[in-house]
C-alpha cells in the first residue's frame, strides 16, 4: 500500500492511498479520528484500517492534488551521512560510527513542489536517499526487531547547501524547501528487504547516482537500533539513510543545481520523486514587521 | 521579570513569575488563553500582560513546585559548540563558522530534577552555558535588531555524552534528561548586555568553569543573525550559546560526572541552576511491548 499526504484542489490538507486508479482520500473518511497520516500511523491498527479503503473508488487523480511531504511534521528527522562506501571515499570519512544530523520539518517539501536553492549558496547539491518512516516507536530497539518498527519507505532528495555544511551539517541541511520527501511511503510488505533496492538520482534526465541499498555501511535495522539507543523514536519519525557516491560537490568540475533544473530520485518498488529547482525569492524583512507588531502591542 | 515553567503540588503543568516572595501562577490565570509559557511568548503583548501580575500574592513557594525546562517544548533548540576561545583551544577547533547542532526537546529537564547519566556512557561531561530564548521570530534577522528578538536568558547545563559525540554531536547530545534548562528566564531589561555576564560551573561545589560571556567568539546577536539566515526562528526557540573552557574531557586526568554528583551553572543576573546526577534506570524493553500491541491490533 502507498500512503501519501496532500492538499486537495480546494487547498485542504489530507492524506490517503495512492492506487493505480487514483488517490483514495482517507482524510475525508478518517480525519476526525486521525488528523494526519502521522496520527494514523500512531494508532494501533491504523494501517489495517487504511487497508479497508484500498479498493474504494478514487477521489482524485494525481494531477488534481498538491503533494505534501509524506509526513508533514515528523517529531524527529534523523539524517545519516557518509553511509555508502563510495560517498565515504569521496569525503575521506573514516569514523566508523553512523554520521547523524538533524533536519527540522520546515526544511521539507513534497513531490512536484519547488525545491528552493538558497540565495546565499553557490553550492546547492543533490543527494538521493531512502527514507524510513517509523510506525511503532520505542527506545532500545533491537536490531532483530527493528524492521517491524517501520511503517514504510519513501524517496528523499536531501538537498545540501555545501558552502554552509561543515562537519556538523546543521546549517547546510535546514534551509526551507531543500528536502523533498515523497511521493508516498510504501508499506514494508511491498518492499521486502530494504537492503535490496536500486537507488538512482537524475539531474535534468542525466543519471548522476546509481547504487543499491545493499551498499549501505549501516543498514536500516542497525540505524534504528543505534538511534533508538540514545533517542526515543515515535510514529512518523523519519530516518534518511544517506546518499550513494556521485554527488555534485565531488565531481570534476563540480555539478551544482540551478533554478530550472529537474532533480529526480527513483527507488525500485517505491517510485520516482520529482522536483524542479527554483531560486529563493527574497522576502521583505518579515522579521522587522514582526518586531514592530510585538513592540507596538507592548507599548 | 523571571518567568518559569513548573508542575504544581497536584502535578498540574503551569508557568508563572518567580518573585522574591514566591511564585505567581500565571497558568491558573491565563492558561485558557495561553496554554504554556511558549504560547504566552508567542502572543504580541504577552510579556506586558504577565507584568500586570508581578505584584500579585504568590501562589507557591519554590519548594512547593517541580521545575520544568523553562520552555518545555521548543520548536527548535540550536546548540553552539566551540564558542569560547579556551574551549576552541582545548578541542583544536579552527573552523571560523559557528559550530551548530540540535537537541530535541525530550533531551531536556528542569532545575532540581535529576540529570541522567546514560548507562552506555563512561564519559558524561558538564558544560555550563547561557541559553537565549527567542520572543519574536523571523528569518533574516539583522544583527543590529537581534537582541530585540530575545524574550530572555537562562542557564543551561548541556550534558555531553563524549563517547558518543563525534564531530556531528547528534548522538552525544540527545539522551533523555541530559540537558538542564533553568531555573527561569530573565527578561532582557534585567540583563542589559548579554556579553557582560559571568558564567561559572560547579561540580560538587568545586568551581570547574569560570569565564564571562565577553569571551564568546560569536556573540548572541551574531548567532541570531547567522541561524535565522538558514532557518526561521519562532517564539520559544532556544539557542544555547556554548561553553567556556574547563570541561571534564580535557582535564588531566579527565573529570566526568557520576551518579550522586551535584552540577550547578551560575550566571550573574540570572541565578543558579542545580541538578544531581542519577544513573539511568534500565527499563524493560518497552519497544517490544509497543510492537506487540500494534501487531495484536493489526491481527
Amino acid at each position: 500500500m502507498k500512503l501519501l499526504s496532500f492538499r486537495n484542489s480546494r487547498g485542504k490538507r489530507s492524506y490517503g492511498i495512492r492506487t493505480e486508479r487514483g488517490i483514495v482520500d482517507l482524510g475525508s473518511r478518517l480525519g476526525e479520528r486521525y488528523a494526519s497520516l502521522r496520527a494514523l500511523l500512531a494508532a494501533p491498527g491504523g494501517i489495517t484500517l487504511a487497508r479497508e479503503y484500498e479498493q474504494a473508488a478514487p477521489d482524485y487523480q494525481e494531477s488534481e492534488v498538491a503533494f505534501l511531504p509524506v509526513i508533514e511534521h515528523p517529531n524527529k528527522i534523523f539524517c545519516v551521512g557518509m553511509n555508502y562506501a563510495a560517498k565515504r571515499q569521496e569525503f575521506a570519512e573514516t569514523n566508523p560510527a553512523p554520521t547523524l544530523f538533524i533536519r527540522f520539518p520546515d526544511s521539507q517539501t513534497g513531490h512536484r513542489c519547488p525545491v528552493v536553492k538558497p540565495l546565499q549558496s553557490r553550492e546547492f547539491d543533490y543527494e538521493g536517499e531512502l527514507a524510513v518512516v517509523i510506525g511503532t516507536g520505542g527506545r532500545g530497539i533491537r536490531r532483530e526487531d527493528a524492521l517491524r518498527h517501520v511503517a514504510g519507505y519513501a524517496c528523499y532528495m536531501d538537498g545540501s547547501v555545501r558552502d554552509w555544511q561543515h562537519s556538523w551539517f546543521t546549517a547546510g541541511k535546514n534551509w526551507h524547501d531543500t528536502g523533498a520527501f515523497g511521493p508516498w511511503l510504501v508499506t514494508p510488505d511491498e518492499i521486502g528487504d530494504p537492503q535490496q533496492l536500486r537507488l538512482r538520482t537524475f539531474l535534468n534526465g542525466m543519471q548522476v547516482q546509481d547504487d543499491t541499498t545493499a551498499s549501505m555501511i549501516h543498514p536500516v535495522a542497525e540505524l534504528v537500533e543505534y538511534i533508538s539507543t540514545f533517542s526515543a523514536l515515535s510514529p512518523g519519525d523519519v530516518i534518511i539513510t544517506g546518499s550513494p557516491g556521485g554527488v555534485g560537490k565531488k565531481r570534476v568540475p563540480p555539478l551544482f543545481m540551478q533554478a530550472g533544473d529537474t532533480v529526480e530520485v527513483e527507488i525500485s518498488g517505491i517510485g520516482r520523486l520529482c522536483n524542479v529547482i527554483a531560486d529563493e525569492v527574497v522576502e521583505p524583512l518579515d522579521s522587522v514587521a514582526a518586531l514592530q507588531a510585538v513592540e507596538a502591542a507592548a507599548a
